[in-house]
């Protein structure tokens, strides 16, 4: 469960190696300054200091050259955004080596300067036409390099085949191969095609990564293709783009992970569970996207639980967000990951299903065992 | 040097983590794949394989369990802007371990869309109103918390002693203590009046990072109120921000490196010297931060000098950026740093100014120990 400041300081939780020149005090202190005023401390008067430098609250030293620091923040004067809070996160300390973020209380009122998801994961089965007892299935739509009609293709032999949602591929962007506005309508008039042939709703999310110059226009583009949600790739783009996002209109918000791997250093960086989990979040995704276990990414079972947890346990009074694991889900394994992951799930299907010779058959296959397994 | 592809192919070196049990032919192989069309071998056709997917060029096994792998892209097919240029670096392998970027082969074309720095190195000189005899002194305004009358302040002292430009400390933004627009006029009024009393230019570059939606209208109140260029942190705001800032009017532009940091694990990410000299340069920085050797950052001498010569050696028609290495810099040892760095620098001077008791002295004092050292 994502935690909540008692008191409304952002309170960060760091695992901080120590070299023994330099004691763990020093080190904590050190970031508790350079994530705030970037002065020495002898440079800083008493009321800023107060009022904006980072309050060391404990350190303990652990095994050998490691110890667990909690510091403080008054973040409410200090970030306004979500690339500020990004900032105060791990902007300059992001540049030293050995801190590691392993977990966040957060602060209400930043909860309520940033709001969360407007679906969340009840909205998005609403969206999809569920009741809320099973997983939707996603497919995604790739590779790079189709033309908008073999994307469209795709796209209404996924949606015959009853697939809930179909997303681009994060790679997909504006290529000269399937431009962004011939494709969302490609797209979008086949969902509907096979939606009005099987009478239940099919969603097409297209992603809008990209300038951000262009993130408007897409919107506009999007919403008014009819379309009822959209992706991003947050770290490529610029995490307040979440944001941006969540104040247009009424579309759906769906959080890809490229990039974000960066920030999942062994020992420097911050836990998946935090940027995946807490922060898209946080920042108003209606569903994120993770590497599931058994795929082509180094994620455990662990890992996944983790971050399904941040995104749909209790945190302050926002809504839960769903969990798009992707990788490793096939049609014979969909009993294991619904009994594992449970009903209010994105399970997201690529490779498995593009290796079936009947794409809609597939899917409906898969369709059929999310039923049986959701019964 | 930065190199450019001779083929117009982006070409990426990689250093490759492979186990015993996956070959590194395996591994690179999985890579062309994963960053390009995200499926099996077997579901993509013949077409798609010769102009999208990746292009395992050469797999060297080094020593142990490392191997050096080469692999071309189309990126012209692939790449329509900042966010997917990043993306396709490093978007997905980021969420793997092991995978290092050692050097890029740039394309011409590829150069030609980003289109580098408008000023560069010169203009930013001529800008400052120097001959490019010496470095510029760049003072950092600090720390957030200070209202906007003591910020100008801090601004008149630093132009008074004759700095060539003021920036804001990364970190402050449009916090309730300092908003942006009010900052804005307070400082650059400061810096305009000071340059009046002492008859030469003194540059002021507020700090625009913030949400994209406001990054235009941040850029217009900068324009309008006679600064002449502007800060940002791109892996803050979505790197592509540099390149809306690029095609604005004709603010010149001063990247930061803060979160940039995540990007340089030690087997894992991709060097420093391509994102803070290759990447930055060519979206458009006319000068970069980076952390100094001796400063509070683990950047030796060898690193510093190797973003020095990705920011200014030739890289195709491209103007050199001006590296602005910061930290480790008081007035002791700026003639150490001129005889290092040459004159095509910006000296960024932060918490060795602020210890002193009059700041227009100190800053006066460092002025002409550039002169002395530069002539």
């Amino acid at each position: 469960m994502p935690p909540v400041s008692a008191d409304d300081r952002l309170r960060i939780h760091y695992r901080v190696r120590f070299s023994e020149g330099e004691p763990a005090a020093d080190r904590a202190r050190d970031i508790a300054y350079e994530q705030t005023v970037e002065l020495p401390a002898a440079c800083v008067n008493r009321e800023l200091t107060d009022h904006f430098v980072g309050r060391v609250e404990s350190v303990e030293r652990g095994s050998l050259d490691w110890a667990q620091v909690t510091i403080s923040y008054a973040s409410e004067r200090l970030v306004d955004d979500g690339a500020q809070l990004l900032n105060l996160l791990f902007g300059n300390i992001s540049l030293k080596r050995g801190i590691q973020i392993r977990s966040i209380e957060w602060p209400v009122s930043m909860l309520q300067q940033f709001g969360g998801p407007r679906y969340g994961a009840d909205g998005l089965q609403t969206l999809a036409g569920n009741d809320g007892s099973k997983p939707l299935l996603c497919a995604a739509l790739k590779p790079v390099g189709l033309n908008v009609e073999q994307l469209g293709e795709l796209c209404y032999q996924f949606a015959a085949g009853g697939a809930n949602l179909i997303k681009d591929d994060h790679g997909i962007t504006n290529q000269p191969s399937a431009p962004f506005r011939e494709r969302l309508q490609s797209c979008q008039a086949a969902v509907e095609r096979a939606q009005q042939e099987r009478g239940q709703p099919c969603l097409y999310f297209p992603n809008v990564s990209g300038p951000s110059a262009t993130l408007h226009e897409r919107l506009e583009l999007a919403r008014d293709t009819g379309c009822k949600g959209v992706m991003i790739s947050p770290m490529l783009t610029g995490i307040d783009s979440l944001q941006q996002i969540r104040a247009f209109d009424d579309l759906a918000l769906l959080a890809h992970p490229a990039l974000s791997g960066m920030m999942f250093g062994d020992d420097h960086g911050l836990l998946p569970e935090l940027v995946l989990g807490d922060l898209f979040r946080m920042l108003g995704a209606d569903g994120v996207i993770y590497p599931n276990v058994g795929g082509r990414f180094p994620f455990d079972a662990r890992q996944c639980a983790r971050i399904n947890d941040q995104l749909r346990e209790p945190f302050g009074e926002l809504l839960a967000s769903a969990p798009a694991p992707g990788g490793g889900i096939d049609v014979k394994l969909i009993a294991h990951w619904v009994a594992q992951y449970g009903a209010q799930t994105i399970l997201l299907i690529g490779g498995s299903l593009y290796a079936q010779a009947d794409l809609t058959l597939a899917t409906s296959e898969l369709m059929k065992a999310i039923d049986k397994a959701s019964s």
